[in-house]
């Protein structure tokens, strides 16, 4: 489709994300959503036809890991390079925060000159989205009092409950690999818990998928061994969802039920809820001692289900046996990263190439939240941006 | 007023700048912190207007922080960015410095494309101040021998004896909030000390303060408990220009008396002098032993002045008991960010959003300084900012 | 020579290095070599002009420095920042890698909107080149796949066996000193030895030099403690490019005989090549107590060759006493950086200028290697800078 095609497109929805965070998928609606893909699409087109997508003069884009990235650390420079911004990393070991700094302070000090400020925080359960939305009101504070000219948005990198931009790169990965979003209405999607030698993976994967795949009528399937149950809000937000857009969710007890006809697979570990809970007040009192035992006891734990393998006789069960396999990565690759792990290197390495390509929308996911909290006609820029050439 | 009014009067100013170094604000003329005042007015105006300040075509900004910052760091960032420089930060732990490389060499081999360092250099007392002239020299040195194209210009970021662009951001709120330069004249400002629980915070804000206030006019009053006095030069800065400008300058040995009928309070804590002449050697010989000592004999000494804390009661003292709170943040906030400190929670919180105003002028003040070092004819290069518009 | 005369030189080159690494300099043609120096060289008046040089439009350029660096840091930042580009440092340690992602992962996770990688991967013999060559590949991959709209191009920041952005920065100061690259011909170069008393450092610096000078009708003389040898490889690289050139290629075992008659030296130390073939593996199982048994032995080995040493009895054997004296920097100074070292302090400082201008090279080396492999008709766009002015 042409790009101002998709720009009339943008332009007919009723999106209004100006001045707005991006926290959760599920607060927005879906015309935002669909603004949101629409958006990255048209940023991607744009790239890949060579044309400048520098729609700030300048400005800061900061970066908060509270927890490594690589994936996601590049693709937050890309997206901030992309439309003009500098990124600046807050690192919060070698500031001042340590000597006892509010959040609130903090917040107002690094974004005289800020656009956007995107945090990953994923691995307290109860605390990363509450510190994003502390963040927030900090901004609006600094910005309603004369503090800031310009209110910074947020752009939620993983928190403890959602991790929109990917589940968004995923769902536009979808979008692209059935050619259309009506495409995917009726697909049965299967994500499942998956064994990995590790331990402490965050809740937020598996919650952004459910929650988001719900709204396209598809038919979604959430798979773990008991004890390793989410956030039940987020399966309250997932079944209202699938209601609301024709399609259905449940949740099963085997991986082999779920990937049963499954069109679409999705296995991937993450660590039990209760450990979860466990867990948070024993890092905020840095109990090394409590985190050892605790980490001991989950992997024991974890041990017992091995047999959640995504393998080749595993794959056989979807629809035809040739769902689409798909992973946020990295993946615990058995007999390439562990021993054994998440999925087989045979079934990883045919769709290698699939989950490359299925990351590769998240720059472009993060520049469209960027851009569509920053410019009131969102559809106009972009379209002085296909019009405009390089200047030579 | 506007801008073109703003720009005429940068124009007739004798300042001549180009080519120099910004160390401290008693090395500069009247006509250069008029200048410089100016400019970073000029700056934040045009930012507001949405106009884009980039002066540089390309460029690198080394910032070298040999302590910790947030807000200098993100200061100085956003300076950088706003016209058009790219921060890279000297970072001596990864880079070959270690090996016995001279400053002087490490001087040019970081600046071959660079037009400007940030330095923060402000933990040893003798030693910040030196450093930055021993780069300044290499550079020179340098330029003339052709190693260099161009003279990258320091800007202090923070040394053992002044810290001008926070003094320069303090002025610039001051101006701001009282309507005019010409209003400080006669207006009674109290820099004093203030309890806090931890120790070897810097000289270098108290003496910034001393010798730039008391150049308007202003009777400048400092207060400190005894052992708690400045490097003796800055004094005698102090009181020169207080003769100079029609102001006074006096030390006096309470709060109290400081605070009485003040129109601006200062309340920060700052390190005994003496105990920064003795910290100095301990820290280039790395004698831990000795700084722990020397570290809980401060402490006990400390804790005898928990009465010089910034309270509501001590704010009824001052010129009908509301004069302007000022602070370089992060304070030291009693009960908020330790159990006693330099200020109760009342009074901070009163003036909160004043003090992140009073911040919010360093990004432009250091644009200035580093667009004033840089360009010939700033008045013109800012014109011709003004006129510019973002190519669509 | 005029700019628009060196470009018509450039595009009389038949170099072709669109699409390709710079890895090792004996891998490109003599046309390819030209067409580098060229490019740099042109570059350099291109910013001396105060002419913009940003080709692209936006993009990333990633750096992974496994070994610490303060000048090829700076470079690899000038030379992004002067075209364009902005860097975004891969540090593996604040990553995901650890969780044992795949090079061939990693390589396309960080590549989707990314022009240029530089690697420096120095300190396992056997392991840097290789590495670079596995990244190559991976990108090959992705780009070949449809994971990556375009192909970032790898610049080899030095490796176990070449620096080349070292010995290109080295053979354009030669140029530039001696006032073409003709006038090289028939001049004596001694690559030599000197002790350090340090270990471990890379060979690749005299394998570079005595690969690449070599090509240019030189006499290369290479010398070293018995031991001390460099890769067999590279020895014969270098003679085969002598005889083609018409010059010549020796070894020779004292430093005195290597000076006798030369135009250059270039005096350096290097670990034995034995060390470094024994160190890799302890390096790569992480033997501390095999590394500080192999440290010992070594510069108790290094200590029998302190008469190693650049001093100015040494250069009375050169050329009228009065050879270029040539370093990559930092180097071991006697009696500044070390008490014994490679150049005594009196050659050093009389050189100390040339050195400088030497490393102001290799921004513009490096940003030369970018720029052709990126762009298919290099001599049209930088014919276009030429032409265009910055926009007011």
């Amino acid at each position: 489709m042409g790009l101002m095609k998709l720009i009339s497109q943008l332009d007919a929805l009723d999106h209004k994300m100006h001045g707005t965070d991006f926290l959760h998928t599920w607060k927005k609606s879906d015309d935002q959503i669909s603004a949101t893909l629409l958006t990255a699409q048209i940023l991607k087109k744009l790239y890949e036809e060579g044309k400048s997508c520098k729609v700030f003069k300048s400005g800061l884009a900061i970066s908060n890991f509270r927890d490594n990235s690589t994936r996601t650390r590049f693709s937050f420079a890309s997206a901030s390079n992309l439309l003009g911004l500098t990124v600046q990393d807050l690192n919060e070991s070698t500031s001042q925060i340590a000597h006892g700094e509010t959040v609130r302070e903090t917040a107002n000090m690094i974004s005289f000159l800020t656009e956007v400020i995107g945090i990953r925080d994923d691995m307290y359960l109860g605390e990363g989205h509450k510190y994003m939305c502390e963040v927030g009101e900090a901004l609006d504070d600094g910005y309603k009092n004369g503090v800031l000219h310009q209110r910074p948005s947020i752009v939620n990198l993983q928190c403890d409950i959602d991790h929109p931009t990917q589940s968004m790169a995923d769902l536009s990965h979808l979008i692209n690999y059935y050619g259309g979003v009506e495409k995917l209405q009726g697909k049965k999607i299967a994500m499942t818990w998956a064994y990995s030698p590790s331990y402490g993976k965050p809740l937020s994967v598996p919650q952004a998928i459910i929650g988001l795949m719900s709204r396209f009528g598809m038919d979604v399937v959430l798979a773990h061994p008991e004890g390793y149950n989410l956030i039940p809000e987020t399966l309250k937000i997932s079944e209202k969802n699938a209601k609301k857009s024709g399609g259905s969710f449940k949740v099963v007890k085997s991986m082999e039920e779920a990937f049963k006809g499954a069109d679409i697979v999705y296995p991937k570990s993450w660590a039990p809820y209760s450990v979860m809970q466990t867990r948070t007040p024993l890092l905020l009192k840095k109990d090394l001692e409590g985190l050892k035992n605790l980490e001991k006891q989950c992997l024991a734990n974890n041990a017992k289900h091995k047999d959640w393998e995504c393998t080749e006789k595993m794959m056989k069960l979807t629809k035809g046996g040739k769902a689409l396999y798909m992973h946020c990565l990295p993946a615990d690759i058995s007999d390439v990263s562990c021993k054994e792990g998440e999925v087989s290197a045979k079934v990883f390495d045919k769709y290698r190439i699939e989950t490359y390509k299925e990351a590769g929308y998240k720059p472009f996911v993060i520049a469209a939240m960027m851009l569509l909290s920053k410019f009131k006609d969102p559809a106009r820029t972009l379209a002085s941006l296909n019009k405009r050439r390089f200047a030579e």
